[in-house]
C-alpha cells in the first residue's frame, strides 16, 4: 500500500492536526474527543451547524467549517461513522443559545450516532434538530444505508443552510432551508478505479480494465450496474439522465450543476463532463444558473465523478451566493 | 486507458470549453488559436500577465486567470508546450497599454516558444518582458530542461506578480516582483504512482509497488533517485531538507509553506505532510507565516506531493494577501 501516512492508526488525527495548523485563522481542532470547530465558536445568537461522518471524503466535512457554512465537523475513522461522544462535544461547542442543527448523511451508523448525540444534548438542555441528506438516486438501500445515500448534495446543504444561519434565521428556519435543499437535490456517480482504505490495505473493490461502475457509493459500495468503459459524453449521459428523471427537472427551470471529482480524477476530465452535461441541460431548456466543478466530496484517491443538480429558486440562489469563508470554499468578503 | 475523455485529440479543447462555460463570470476562451483570458481584458493601464504551458497540470494555468492574478493563460496539448501563435494572440488580448509580462516555466520548449511570441509581439509594437521560473531543486538539467525546472513555485509567482500588477506597478516593477519571488522560492516533489498521458495510453514511468521517486518532475521525468517506500514523515524530511538547504532558510525567517498534491493524492495525506513539515520548520526556528495545501499544479492523476518554501518579507506577504478572484484561488472581496 503506497500512501503518504505514518501509521494506519494515526491517519485521521495527524491529518486533522495538519489541517488545523494550516487554517488556524478559521478553525481549531479538539482531540479528546476529536472535532473541528470554528475558531470563533460559539457564535452568540446564531444557530450552530454540525456535520460529520467517516473520514476519507475531504474536504467534506472539515473543509467546510467557517463563517457562512458549518460551525463544527466531526471526522470519524476512514469510512467509519464517528461515535456519539465527539458529536455531543461538537454540539456543545457550537451552541450559541439559538439551538443546533445536525446535518447527517444517510448512512445507518451516522444516523444512529447523531441521534444518540442529539438525545444526550437534549438531556443537557440543548435544543437540537437534524436533517438527513439522501440525494443519491442510484440505489434504494445499500451496504450501509436504509433508503438513499447522502453524497455530494451534502456540500450544497451545508453551504446554503450555513448562509441561512449566518443571516440570523432561527432553528426551525435553518432546518426548513436545509430540508428545502434536500428536497431539490439529486446526485449520481460513476467509478473508474477503486481507492484503498488504509486499514484494509487493498482496493475496496475490483473493476476490470475495461469496466466502470455506474451509481457507485462514496465508500465503494455497489451502485446500479457495471458497464464497459465508454466515452465521457456517454458516461455523462447515464448520470445526467438518471438525475434529471428523478428530480423531474423541466424546461425553464434553473439549476446549480455540480460536477464532483472523487479524488483521483484529473480536473481536466471534470470539465469535459461539465461541458457536456451543461450542453445537454441547455438542449432541454434548463438554465444552468450556478456551477461548481472540483473535488468537494471525495473517496480518498478513487477515480470517478459524480453529477449533482440542485433546482434553484431566488431564495436558494441568494443563499448560495452569500459570503463563505472556509478552507475549501470561499466566496465574497 | 480509463479516462473521462471522448477522444485523445479533443481532450484539451473540450476541457477548456467546459472550464470557460463554468466560469464565464471570470474568463472567456478563444479557440483559434486557443487561450483563456480575463472576461474584462484588456484592463487599460494595467500590466498584462500571460503564462501557459502544457496542459495536464490543472488548475495551472487557466485556473489562475482573473482579477489579481493572470490576465491570460495559454494551454498547450497535454505535457506539450503551446506554440508561439496562441501566446502571441494572448499577449495582444491582454495589452492594456502598460506592457505584458510573460511568466514562463523553465522547459526548453516553453522558453523558446514564449521568446518567439515575445519577438513577434515586439515587432507589432508591444512591450513584453519575461521571467523564467526554475524553483525545482531536484536536478540541474532534465529531459526537457536546461537548468532547473519550473514547478509549484509558479503558482506563487503568478499570484504575487498578479497582485503587483493589480495595484498598478509598472512593467519593470511587476517583473522585479516576479523575479524576487523566483529568487526566494524552492520546491521538491516525490511520486508514488505515475499518471497516464492520453496520447500515450500507458503510465509515463514504472515504479515498483514498494518504490517511490524523489525529485520527480511534473511530467514524470526523472528526479534524484528511487528509494523504498517509507512513512510520510521520512518522505517529507527528504523533500524539506533539500529545499531548506538550497534556499538557506535560517532561524527567525518567515516562509510560505505550500504542500501541493499532484492530482491523485488524497487531501488527508497532504495535511499529514504539511503538519510534519511545519513542525520541522518550527523546530529550527522558521516561522510559517502563510500556508497553502491542495492541488495547485498537478500531473493529471499522478500520486505524489511537492513541498515548496517561499521566503517572505512584508512586501511579499502583503501581495500574497491581496484579493484574488480566479476559478482556483480566491481571497477577499
Amino acid at each position: 500500500m503506497k500512501k503518504l501516512i505514518n501509521s494506519v492508526a494515526d491517519v485521521v488525527a495527524e491529518s486533522v492536526a495538519g489541517f488545523a495548523a494550516a487554517h488556524a485563522d478559521i478553525v481549531r481542532a479538539e482531540f479528546d474527543p476529536m472535532f473541528v470547530v470554528r475558531a470563533d465558536a460559539p457564535v452568540a445568537g446564531k444557530v450552530g451547524l454540525v456535520s460529520g461522518g467517516g473520514s476519507g471524503h475531504e474536504p467534506l466535512h472539515i473543509g467546510y467549517v467557517g463563517a457562512g457554512m458549518l460551525d463544527a465537523a466531526v471526522p470519524g475513522a476512514v469510512f467509519t461513522s464517528p461515535p456519539p461522544d465527539p458529536i455531543l462535544a461538537a454540539t456543545r461547542a457550537v451552541d450559541g443559545g439559538a439551538g443546533v442543527l445536525h446535518i447527517v448523511k444517510n448512512y445507518t451508523g451516522d444516523v444512529l450516532n447523531f441521534e444518540t448525540a442529539a438525545e444526550l444534548a437534549e438531556m443537557e438542555g440543548l435544543t437540537v434538530r437534524a436533517v438527513t441528506v439522501n440525494d443519491d438516486v442510484a440505489v434504494e438501500d445499500s451496504l450501509y444505508t436504509a433508503g438513499r445515500r447522502g453524497v455530494a448534495g451534502t456540500v450544497l446543504v451545508e453551504k446554503i443552510a450555513g448562509a441561512a444561519a449566518e443571516r440570523g434565521d432561527d432553528l426551525d428556519g435553518v432546518a426548513a432551508v436545509a430540508q428545502h435543499v434536500i428536497d431539490n437535490v439529486r446526485t449520481m456517480g460513476v467509478a473508474l478505479r477503486a481507492c484503498t482504505v488504509p486499514h484494509a490495505g487493498r482496493p475496496s473493490f475490483d473493476l476490470g480494465e475495461d469496466e466502470i461502475e455506474i451509481g457507485i457509493g462514496i465508500h465503494g459500495e455497489p451502485g446500479r450496474h457495471r458497464v464497459p468503459m465508454a466515452g465521457a459524453d456517454a458516461i455523462t449521459d447515464q448520470l445526467l439522465d438518471a438525475v434529471v428523471a428523478d428530480l423531474r427537472v423541466r424546461a425553464g427551470e434553473r439549476v446549480l450543476l455540480l460536477v464532483n471529482g472523487m479524488g483521483g480524477t484529473p480536473e481536466s476530465e471534470l470539465y469535459i463532463v461539465y461541458g457536456h452535461a451543461r450542453r445537454r441541460l441547455e438542449d432541454i431548456g434548463v438554465v444552468v444558473e450556478r456551477s461548481l466543478v472540483g473535488n468537494f466530496i471525495t473517496s480518498l484517491e478513487m477515480q470517478g465523478v459524480s453529477l449533482t443538480l440542485l433546482r434553484l429558486d431566488d431564495g436558494l440562489t441568494a443563499l448560495w451566493d452569500a459570503p463563505v469563508h472556509t478552507a475549501a470554499l470561499r466566496r465574497g468578503r
